[in-house]
Protein backbone atom coordinates (compact mmCIF):
# COMPACT_ATOMS: atom_id res chain seq x y z
CA UNK A 1 0.00 0.00 0.00
CA UNK A 2 1.40 3.06 -1.40
CA UNK A 3 0.20 6.53 -1.04
CA UNK A 4 -0.05 8.58 -4.48
CA UNK A 5 1.76 11.91 -4.62
CA UNK A 6 -0.19 13.73 -7.63
CA UNK A 7 1.75 16.49 -8.91
CA UNK A 8 4.95 13.50 -8.66
CA UNK A 9 3.15 11.64 -10.80
CA UNK A 10 1.88 14.32 -13.24
CA UNK A 11 5.83 15.68 -13.68
CA UNK A 12 6.19 12.05 -15.33
CA UNK A 13 3.93 12.99 -18.13
CA UNK A 14 5.37 14.71 -21.25
CA UNK A 15 2.11 14.28 -23.43
CA UNK A 16 -1.48 15.09 -24.13
CA UNK A 17 -4.54 13.46 -24.34
CA UNK A 18 -2.77 10.19 -23.07
CA UNK A 19 -4.13 8.89 -19.51
CA UNK A 20 -2.02 7.03 -16.89
CA UNK A 21 -3.72 4.75 -14.36
CA UNK A 22 -2.82 5.92 -10.58
CA UNK A 23 -4.69 3.56 -9.04
CA UNK A 24 -7.54 1.30 -8.90
CA UNK A 25 -10.42 0.44 -6.86
CA UNK A 26 -13.75 -1.27 -6.66
CA UNK A 27 -13.77 -1.60 -10.55
CA UNK A 28 -12.57 2.39 -10.94
CA UNK A 29 -10.02 3.47 -11.88
CA UNK A 30 -7.94 7.06 -11.41
CA UNK A 31 -6.31 8.42 -14.02
CA UNK A 32 -4.12 11.28 -14.39
CA UNK A 33 -3.78 13.13 -17.45
CA UNK A 34 -2.51 16.29 -19.01
CA UNK A 35 -4.54 17.98 -21.77
CA UNK A 36 -4.15 20.80 -24.20
CA UNK A 37 -6.86 21.99 -27.25
CA UNK A 38 -10.14 20.53 -28.55
CA UNK A 39 -10.94 16.99 -28.03
CA UNK A 40 -13.70 15.31 -30.28
CA UNK A 41 -17.49 15.00 -29.17
CA UNK A 42 -18.12 11.45 -28.00
CA UNK A 43 -20.44 10.18 -25.08
CA UNK A 44 -19.71 6.59 -22.92
CA UNK A 45 -22.86 4.70 -23.21
CA UNK A 46 -22.77 3.24 -19.72
CA UNK A 47 -19.78 4.59 -18.00
CA UNK A 48 -20.20 8.38 -15.54
CA UNK A 49 -17.05 10.36 -15.72
CA UNK A 50 -15.71 12.61 -13.02
CA UNK A 51 -13.41 15.05 -14.35
CA UNK A 52 -11.27 17.11 -11.35
CA UNK A 53 -9.27 19.99 -12.36
CA UNK A 54 -5.59 19.83 -10.99
CA UNK A 55 -4.09 22.49 -12.40
CA UNK A 56 -5.59 24.76 -14.96
CA UNK A 57 -9.11 25.57 -16.26
CA UNK A 58 -11.28 22.99 -18.37
CA UNK A 59 -13.65 23.71 -20.81
CA UNK A 60 -16.43 21.23 -20.89
CA UNK A 61 -18.65 21.60 -23.99
CA UNK A 62 -22.35 20.05 -23.68
CA UNK A 63 -24.50 20.10 -26.79
CA UNK A 64 -26.63 23.02 -24.91
CA UNK A 65 -24.16 24.66 -22.55
CA UNK A 66 -20.38 25.07 -21.86
CA UNK A 67 -19.30 24.28 -17.90
CA UNK A 68 -15.88 26.20 -17.40
CA UNK A 69 -14.17 23.81 -14.04
CA UNK A 70 -11.47 25.41 -12.49
CA UNK A 71 -8.92 24.36 -10.36
CA UNK A 72 -9.94 22.11 -7.58
CA UNK A 73 -13.34 21.58 -8.87
CA UNK A 74 -14.81 18.75 -10.28
CA UNK A 75 -17.35 17.61 -12.80
CA UNK A 76 -19.29 14.42 -13.22
CA UNK A 77 -20.82 13.44 -16.62
CA UNK A 78 -23.37 11.04 -17.17
CA UNK A 79 -22.84 8.27 -19.32
CA UNK A 80 -25.29 9.06 -22.47
CA UNK A 81 -24.72 12.67 -22.49
CA UNK A 82 -22.21 14.04 -25.52
CA UNK A 83 -19.70 16.00 -24.19
CA UNK A 84 -15.83 17.35 -25.44
CA UNK A 85 -13.02 18.56 -23.62
CA UNK A 86 -11.51 21.75 -24.40
CA UNK A 87 -8.20 23.07 -22.69
CA UNK A 88 -7.16 26.51 -24.20
CA UNK A 89 -3.99 26.19 -21.97
CA UNK A 90 -2.88 23.12 -20.49
CA UNK A 91 -4.86 21.82 -18.01
CA UNK A 92 -3.69 18.88 -15.92
CA UNK A 93 -7.05 16.05 -14.69
CA UNK A 94 -7.80 13.62 -12.47
CA UNK A 95 -10.34 11.15 -13.61
CA UNK A 96 -12.25 8.83 -11.92
CA UNK A 97 -14.64 6.30 -14.06
CA UNK A 98 -14.90 2.50 -14.28
CA UNK A 99 -11.91 0.64 -15.45
CA UNK A 100 -12.18 -0.24 -18.73
CA UNK A 101 -13.41 3.44 -20.00
CA UNK A 102 -12.59 4.07 -23.45
CA UNK A 103 -11.08 7.94 -23.60
CA UNK A 104 -13.00 8.75 -27.26
CA UNK A 105 -16.15 6.31 -25.91
CA UNK A 106 -18.70 6.31 -29.05
CA UNK A 107 -16.78 8.12 -31.45
CA UNK A 108 -13.44 6.08 -31.68
CA UNK A 109 -10.60 7.20 -33.81
CA UNK A 110 -6.75 8.38 -33.75
CA UNK A 111 -7.48 9.93 -30.22
CA UNK A 112 -8.39 6.09 -28.58
CA UNK A 113 -5.76 4.87 -26.28
CA UNK A 114 -6.62 1.53 -24.82
CA UNK A 115 -3.80 -0.63 -22.38
CA UNK A 116 -2.90 2.66 -20.60
CA UNK A 117 0.46 2.39 -18.82
CA UNK A 118 -0.06 2.70 -15.01
CA UNK A 119 2.01 5.39 -13.51
CA UNK B 1 -25.31 19.11 -14.48
CA UNK B 2 -23.01 21.02 -11.87
CA UNK B 3 -19.68 21.65 -11.27
CA UNK B 4 -18.54 20.68 -7.67
CA UNK B 5 -16.11 23.51 -6.10
CA UNK B 6 -13.99 21.64 -3.17
CA UNK B 7 -13.71 24.76 -0.93
CA UNK B 8 -17.13 25.82 -1.01
CA UNK B 9 -18.48 22.84 -0.19
CA UNK B 10 -16.38 22.24 2.20
CA UNK B 11 -17.00 26.01 3.49
CA UNK B 12 -20.41 24.26 5.01
CA UNK B 13 -19.40 21.76 7.33
CA UNK B 14 -19.11 22.82 10.77
CA UNK B 15 -18.13 19.19 12.16
CA UNK B 16 -15.85 16.22 12.12
CA UNK B 17 -15.78 12.43 11.48
CA UNK B 18 -19.67 13.15 9.58
CA UNK B 19 -19.43 12.44 5.63
CA UNK B 20 -21.55 14.45 3.03
CA UNK B 21 -21.82 13.25 -0.72
CA UNK B 22 -20.74 15.63 -2.76
CA UNK B 23 -21.25 13.27 -5.99
CA UNK B 24 -22.79 9.60 -7.22
CA UNK B 25 -21.00 8.37 -10.10
CA UNK B 26 -21.03 4.35 -11.49
CA UNK B 27 -22.23 3.60 -7.82
CA UNK B 28 -19.50 4.77 -5.95
CA UNK B 29 -19.87 8.15 -3.80
CA UNK B 30 -17.27 11.23 -3.64
CA UNK B 31 -17.64 12.57 -0.02
CA UNK B 32 -16.14 15.16 1.99
CA UNK B 33 -15.28 15.10 5.30
CA UNK B 34 -13.36 17.05 8.04
CA UNK B 35 -11.72 15.10 10.54
CA UNK B 36 -9.45 15.96 13.97
CA UNK B 37 -8.17 13.52 16.27
CA UNK B 38 -8.64 9.68 16.46
CA UNK B 39 -11.01 7.34 14.82
CA UNK B 40 -11.56 3.89 15.61
CA UNK B 41 -9.64 0.85 14.05
CA UNK B 42 -12.24 -0.73 11.59
CA UNK B 43 -12.16 -2.48 8.11
CA UNK B 44 -14.51 -2.78 5.49
CA UNK B 45 -14.96 -6.21 4.06
CA UNK B 46 -16.07 -5.71 0.60
CA UNK B 47 -14.85 -1.73 0.00
CA UNK B 48 -11.77 -0.35 -1.29
CA UNK B 49 -11.78 3.43 -0.09
CA UNK B 50 -9.68 6.12 -1.34
CA UNK B 51 -8.68 9.04 1.40
CA UNK B 52 -7.51 12.53 -0.83
CA UNK B 53 -5.95 15.11 1.42
CA UNK B 54 -7.14 18.37 0.70
CA UNK B 55 -5.53 20.38 3.29
CA UNK B 56 -3.64 18.92 6.31
CA UNK B 57 -1.81 15.93 7.40
CA UNK B 58 -3.64 12.39 7.40
CA UNK B 59 -1.84 9.43 9.78
CA UNK B 60 -3.29 6.44 8.45
CA UNK B 61 -2.44 3.79 11.17
CA UNK B 62 -2.24 0.15 9.80
CA UNK B 63 -1.50 -2.71 11.88
CA UNK B 64 2.10 -2.95 10.79
CA UNK B 65 2.39 0.44 9.59
CA UNK B 66 1.83 4.39 9.50
CA UNK B 67 1.58 6.11 6.43
CA UNK B 68 1.54 10.03 6.40
CA UNK B 69 -0.71 11.59 3.52
CA UNK B 70 0.30 15.24 3.07
CA UNK B 71 -2.11 17.50 0.54
CA UNK B 72 -3.11 16.74 -2.83
CA UNK B 73 -1.34 13.33 -2.10
CA UNK B 74 -4.35 10.33 -1.92
CA UNK B 75 -4.18 6.85 -0.43
CA UNK B 76 -6.14 3.42 -1.54
CA UNK B 77 -6.84 1.00 1.75
CA UNK B 78 -7.92 -2.13 0.54
CA UNK B 79 -10.90 -3.95 1.52
CA UNK B 80 -10.43 -6.28 4.36
CA UNK B 81 -7.44 -4.06 6.05
CA UNK B 82 -7.69 -2.86 9.58
CA UNK B 83 -7.35 1.19 9.59
CA UNK B 84 -7.31 4.00 11.64
CA UNK B 85 -7.72 7.31 10.29
CA UNK B 86 -5.88 9.74 12.84
CA UNK B 87 -6.06 13.86 12.24
CA UNK B 88 -3.64 15.39 14.74
CA UNK B 89 -5.03 18.41 13.61
CA UNK B 90 -7.80 19.04 11.31
CA UNK B 91 -7.57 17.14 8.21
CA UNK B 92 -9.92 17.95 4.76
CA UNK B 93 -10.55 14.46 2.77
CA UNK B 94 -12.43 13.92 -0.16
CA UNK B 95 -13.30 10.20 -0.04
CA UNK B 96 -14.07 7.78 -3.06
CA UNK B 97 -15.84 4.65 -1.99
CA UNK B 98 -19.13 2.30 -3.22
CA UNK B 99 -22.30 3.98 -2.08
CA UNK B 100 -23.38 2.49 0.87
CA UNK B 101 -20.31 1.85 2.31
CA UNK B 102 -20.36 2.81 6.07
CA UNK B 103 -17.67 4.61 8.07
CA UNK B 104 -16.76 2.56 10.77
CA UNK B 105 -17.28 -0.44 8.49
CA UNK B 106 -17.07 -3.99 11.01
CA UNK B 107 -16.75 -1.86 14.28
CA UNK B 108 -20.00 -0.02 14.56
CA UNK B 109 -20.21 1.73 17.56
CA UNK B 110 -21.28 5.45 18.04
CA UNK B 111 -19.15 7.24 15.61
CA UNK B 112 -21.66 5.54 12.87
CA UNK B 113 -23.27 7.68 10.34
CA UNK B 114 -25.70 6.61 8.13
CA UNK B 115 -28.36 8.35 5.65
CA UNK B 116 -25.79 10.80 4.82
CA UNK B 117 -26.76 14.09 3.49
CA UNK B 118 -26.03 15.64 0.10
CA UNK B 119 -23.90 18.65 0.33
Amino acid sequence: MEKINIAEKLSLINDHWNPRIAAELNGQHVKLVKIKGEFLWHKHDHEDELFYVIKGRLKMELRNQTIIVEENEFLVVPHGIEHRPVADNEVHLMLFEPAGTINTGNAGGEMTRENLDKI
